[in-house]
Formats: C-alpha cells, sequence, structure tokens
C-alpha cells in the first residue's frame, strides 16, 4: 500500500486493532449462525460510556439494526457496547426482524447490566432469514463471558462473511506536548461493495475526547474519501454501518485543546479509514489485482468522483484488467457514459507513470512495458481530463472468475 | 419468445431479412479486417433515395462514423446506402479517424455513383485502431460487386464481432384495403450493451413512404421501449447506431392515409427492433440465461425503467440467476438502491407466475418449484411495488464465467 504523505504524525501499532484502544475490550464465539466453527458473534465494549458517530447504508431496503442504532445515536446516548453477529443480515425481515434487534439489545442489556439505550446491535450475512434468538442469546453470554482487552483481532474474525483476510489496525497520533491518542478498528466487506455509504461493517474506537457534533463531523468527511471511495461490484448493500466510539480515555480534549490536535485526528482518521477501505478491496470477492483510479482535471470533485466510480463499475474494465490486457477504449468508453463535463479530445490516461493515451487518442507503448506494468498485484490508472480543477482518488477490484464462483454458488 | 398481444397485425416473413424489403439490396464481403476469412464489411443499398432516421450513442466518446452521421441525417439528405465494417470501431481515433470515415464515403460514392452525402458509414469492433483504407477500398469494391435482393442475410453476418449468431427479421404489416407494407432489419451486439441509446447497430428498411419527422418520432419511440430497454453489462459503447430508412416503394404513405395506418407501422416497428433487441440480449456475451424484468406499480415511467435497469445491471443478481439461485434479497438491494421512490414493506416480487417476496419479505415457496423454474432458459421476474402507476420492462442476460473469458481475453 502507499505511503501516505502525511503518515509521520502517526504510527501504525505492532498487531493493533480495535482494542489497543485504551479501555476497549472484545469477546467473541461461535454461536452456530454460519454453519460452521467459525466465530460468528461478537462484543466490543467500553467500560466509559461513549460519544459515538455511525454513518450508515443508503439503501431504501435498511436492515433492522440500521433503523435501531441510527435511532439510538440520534439520541447522543452514550455507548458502551456494540453486538455484532455475522451469517445472518436481519435484513428483510419485517416486524420479527425489527423485535429480534431490539431483543439482542435487551439481552446483551440484561447479561452485561448496561442500559439497553447505550447498547448498539449489527448484523452482516444472509438477506431474509430470521436471526434465532437462543443462539443469539448463548452467543452473547460466551462473547460477554470472553471480552479482553486483547480480544480485538478475535473480533475482526467473528464479523467476517465471504471475507478471506481480518482487516484491523490501530495508530498512535502524536499531539503537541508528549501527548498522544489512539485510534484502532476492525472492518468486514468483501462483495456487495459499492458506495452510499460505507456498504461494509467497521468499528473503530479511539480514546480522544470529543463532542458528537465535531466527532460526526470527522467521520463524515473521512467516509467520503475512504469507505465512500471504493467499489468492488457497484452492489449497495442493506446492511453496511461504520461506527465510532471515543470513550475519552485519553483525557485530550480534541474541542477545547488547539485546533491542530483535532487536524491531526481527523487525518489519523482518515489513513485509519482508507487503510481499512483498501483492504476490503484488496479482499474483494474475487479479485486478483488492487486497482486506483485517479480523476483530476474534472469540472469539480462530485464529478471526477463520478467519473473514477464509472470506470470502477465497468465490468469491461475490470475484465480487462484481470486478463492484463491495455484496452483502454474501455475507459473512453466508460469516461464518455459517465455524464460529467468532458472534452473527449483532452484527455489523458496514465498506466503508473507511463502515458497511454494522449489527448483521447491511444498511444504506442513497449509491450514489454505494458506486460510488465499489468502483470503487477497493484494496478494504478490516473486519468487528467484537462478540463476543471476537480480531483478524486476511487480503488476498486477486478472482476475474475472466482468472483462469478463465489456469488453463483452463494447459497449452496 | 413470447408472443406480443397484437402481432396478429402483421406476419413474421420466413427467412426475413432487410433486403425482403422490396427496392433494398445488400453485398458483402471479407476484406481482411478481423484476421479471419469472416464477412467484415458490407453494403445496404437501395435504389430509391429513402427518407432516413437514426438514433445515436450518447457517449461523449462518439465514434467518427456516428459524428458524420449524424451530421447528414441533420440535412435529411436521402440515403441510398450504407457501408458498415466490423473487426475495427473507427472509434478514439482522431482527425485521421475522421478523414478515414470521410474517404470511405467518398470511395463507396465513386464506386457506386451515388452522391456521398447520400452515404452513411458505421463501424464496429476493436476502439482505437484506425482503419486500412486499402482493405476497406477493396471490401466496398467487392460488397458494390456482390450486391443481391437476396443479400440481406449475409450483410447480417458481416456486421457481427463477438456474436454467436445472426439477428434478422422482416415482417409484413395488412392495412387497411388490402394494402401492405414490409419492415426488416438486421442487428449486431452482444457486449458493451446497455440503453443511452442503442448501444449497437441496428439498420431497417420498410417500403412505406414516410416523411422524416413522423419517422424519427416513430424510431424515438420504438427506441425506447426496445433497444434502449436492454441491458448486458451497463457497458455504453461509443458507435452505437440504429438506422432505419423508408425507400417508399410501396406507394403507400403514412402520412396522409388513415392515421391507422400509422400506428400500425409503428406497432410493426416496435415489434421488430423488440424482436432484435431481444436476439442480442439472448447472444450477450457468455449469456446462458434471458431475463426479463417488469417493474409496475413505481412511481412514472421513468422511476420504473431505472429500478429495472438497477436490477439488470447487478451483477450479484446476475450471477445468481446464473447459478439458478432464488436470492431474492439481491433483487431487494438492487431496488433499494436505485434511488427511485418506493416502500421497502410494500413490494412483491414473483417469479414466472410464483410470487417470491411479499411486502417486502420473503415467502418460502417449495423447493422444486423454485428449482425448476430456476432451471429456465427464459428467467421472468416481475416486481410490483404498489406505489404509483409506471410500467417498464427490460431485458438482461446473467453474469456468466464466459462472459469474464470473452472479455478478459479479447485482444489476445
Amino acid at each position: 500500500m502507499k505511503k501516505e504523505k502525511d503518515d509521520n504524525n502517526y504510527k501504525i501499532l505492532k498487531d493493533g486493532t480495535i482494542t489497543s484502544v485504551p479501555g476497549f475490550f472484545a469477546g467473541s464465539t461461535n454461536c452456530g449462525l454460519k454453519g460452521s466453527r467459525k466465530r460468528d458473534i461478537c462484543i466490543i465494549h467500553t467500560s466509559e460510556a461513549s460519544v459515538c458517530s455511525g454513518v450508515f447504508t443508503t439503501n431504501k431496503f435498511q436492515a433492522a439494526p440500521v433503523i435501531l442504532d441510527r435511532q439510538k445515536l440520534q439520541n447522543n446516548c452514550g455507548v458502551m457496547a456494540i453486538v455484532v453477529n455475522s451469517g445472518i443480515a436481519n435484513a428483510c425481515t419485517g416486524k420479527t426482524g425489527m423485535e429480534n434487534a431490539i431483543k439482542t439489545a435487551k439481552i446483551a442489556s440484561n447479561i452485561m447490566g448496561i442500559d439497553e439505550e447505550k447498547i448498539l446491535i449489527s448484523s452482516t450475512g444472509v438477506i431474509g432469514a430470521q436471526l434465532p434468538m437462543d443462539k443469539i442469546e448463548s452467543g452473547i453470554k460466551k462473547s460477554y463471558a470472553a471480552l479482553d482487552p486483547a480480544g480485538g483481532s478475535s473480533a475482526a474474525e467473528a464479523i467476517l462473511t465471504t471475507d478471506l483476510i481480518k482487516k484491523e489496525i490501530a495508530i498512535k497520533i502524536d499531539l503537541d506536548e508528549g501527548k498522544e491518542i489512539i485510534i484502532g478498528g476492525i472492518a468486514k466487506g468483501s462483495g456487495m461493495i459499492e458506495p452510499n455509504m460505507a456498504t461494509m461493517l467497521a468499528f473503530i474506537g479511539t480514546d480522544a475526547k470529543i463532542s458528537k457534533s465535531l466527532l460526526d463531523k470527522a467521520l463524515k468527511n473521512a467516509n467520503q474519501v475512504s469507505f465512500n471511495s471504493i467499489s468492488v461490484d457497484g452492489c449497495q448493500s442493506t446492511n453496511d454501518m461504520v461506527i465510532v466510539m471515543a470513550n475519552g480515555s485519553s483525557g485530550i480534549d480534541m474541542d477545547t485543546e488547539k485546533e491542530e490536535n483535532y487536524e491531526k485526528f481527523v487525518g489519523g482518521l482518515i489513513f485509519l479509514m482508507k487503510y481499512l477501505a483498501k483492504k476490503i478491496v484488496m479482499d474483494g470477492e474475487g479479485a486478483t489485482k488492487f486497482i486506483e483510479i485517479k480523476v483530476s482535471g474534472a469540472n469539480d470533485e462530485i464529478q471526477a468522483k463520478t467519473s473514477a466510480l464509472k470506470i470502477a463499475n465497468s465490468n469491461l474494465f475490470k475484465t480487462a484488467i484481470f486478463g492484463q490486457d491495455l484496452n483502454w477504449g474501455r475507459i473512453n468508453a466508460a469516461l464518455g457514459a459517465s455524464g460529467c463535463e468532458m472534452d473527449p479530445d483532452k484527455i489523458d490516461i496514465y498506466l503508473s507513470e507511463e502515458k497511454i493515451v494522449e489527448n483521447g487518442i491511444g498511444i504506442n507503448i513497449e509491450k514489454n512495458i505494458a506486460k510488465k506494468l499489468l502483470s503487477k498485484k497493484e494496478i494504478r490508472i490516473a486519468i487528467d481530463l484537462k478540463y476543471g480543477k476537480g480531483t478524486w482518488t476511487v480503488w476498486t477490484s477486478d472482476l475474475s472468475f472466482d468472483y462469478i464462483k463465489i456469488n453463483a454458488l452463494y447459497h449452496n
């Protein structure tokens, strides 16, 4: 992964995860939701009620946990726990689904001795199935018993579905006067991944002290350039959420301290969320390539993003990259179909640092060079529309035989 | 293919094609553009200057032939010939590409002795390559020599690229007082297929007499419900066009005769264009299934179409159908992501006549019934949003291993 420009402000912690943040615990277990012995339920817990922000899917079909958490966060209730299950999404489950979502929080409330308003829930997996509440109850009990200040990595495992790898990270941010704060997070997602918004799950903790309004703002900004800038297949889920909990245990207040500190905090949050977002793309269903698409010179940022995503979601482009084929015409065709303002006769396209299209027309580059660049695991495409000042970067994966295999046989 | 309601007004002609229309000739040959011995160039010719309408791709990258033909049709020039080549798209070819497009018409003009303004050109194939003009010239000569009133079917072959089957049809429309007119057409397309507009090539002839303005209107309407209602992969091409030539040889005037006759003409044109559009979907790259998606009860027609296409372009839906998996959650998810107005708790979904989702929630139908319906070659999905009165039907194909194979290795 490319080194971020400003990463001298923060340090990536070895084996970092959400429980690398002081005051955070996690516990997980298998309760039989996935029909395997894999972990499928976890609790993320912080002993101090945290200021909590969330962003959620914009899909009109919203899973019960999404509807419930949204309500709770509006009340700024001071979140102390999140219960997450994988295997069943509790989406498109009607009244029973909502009752089960509420019941899940109640069960956790009874077991943990915490007000149910302070407990969020989250689900991912098959749409349309109801949660087996006896299994959920037993899973919550066992997860609670397993709560551990080093349990983050197991929780990162418990939230996976078709994912092949865990996605977790923690960073330390150095502030002035020797002060420091920590942000840690875990995420899942590998299919049904497209922005608007997160289209996956991510849970992030920090020991920074911060007001709800400032944390909301920070999350919204960070989300735009991270989880809202990735796409695996252009399909948007019903269950997505990104939750950030700030338990304030560092005592360092982002609201009253120097503005510079808040900026460093946001920079760190962006770095961490981009890291997790890119991990999701790398683990995209059937992905053999990680593709970065940067559009510059667009009319504005929105058009830069729209056109970059049009390429990222072009099956023809994605299969060409899988086939290691320099089919730049498919990039042109996607750009031209994006609805964005451009002058086709001005567009330049680069593969890594190699210019492959100049003023809309292909350049004959040496076959060996193209072959070498296309055989890499990481592909970088940059487009300069030479039209305006809008720039945006998105990340996607290629479209391979394995994507079909995974998704054609999902229920089998 | 489902029988159209109103097809007692017209009769499908046996072995019908564009040259089944009186006064139309076609000639084709191989001139070495495709690197095989397959036909790759043809001329469609009508001896009487025809009233001609066209609809073209809305992609901002427009191939040279698209730009040129658009200009010519604005002048209502009386078209007598179309030269079509396959193998090379003459798209993203800059100034040289436009010069070659003009030169192609000039060559045909010299050989055929027809004003170049009366000659349209069309190309399909690889983007970015220049036309080898010596081969084009030799191809035009041979195609002209081969002009034949029974040459339509060979022309239908010459315009193909990755297509596996020819797409051609002719119908006879019975009018009042024993009068009749004929419409015949050929088409190509199997990948890079999404509306906005046709995203493929189709050439249609008729012996009806009709004014330019009325023919424009008829084509625009027919195109919306046919070629603009199909999608194979959501990718829009740079070269698409649908051209209708009315040579008037029947002497039956659609403008001055009974209004009823015009309506029958439009009905016939719609039937013919839908037939060709569906053939394109059936021949979709790697397609194993032909899928009809009908959305009713939407707020309006535009929203019905938008939501139907969102499903048609969902890779997760398409792979599920390939895998014969009743994954209705992916239909819900696509609907919810379409941006269209709906109440998720009201939506019903049908597979053939079987209700599979009621008020947003899945119904447990017998596994054997689902299996039988999903194993069919033709899949019909109907969605009732129960929200408004908008209805639209689109057609698409599934997403299979072979789509990846064809498109990953296109240049190899």
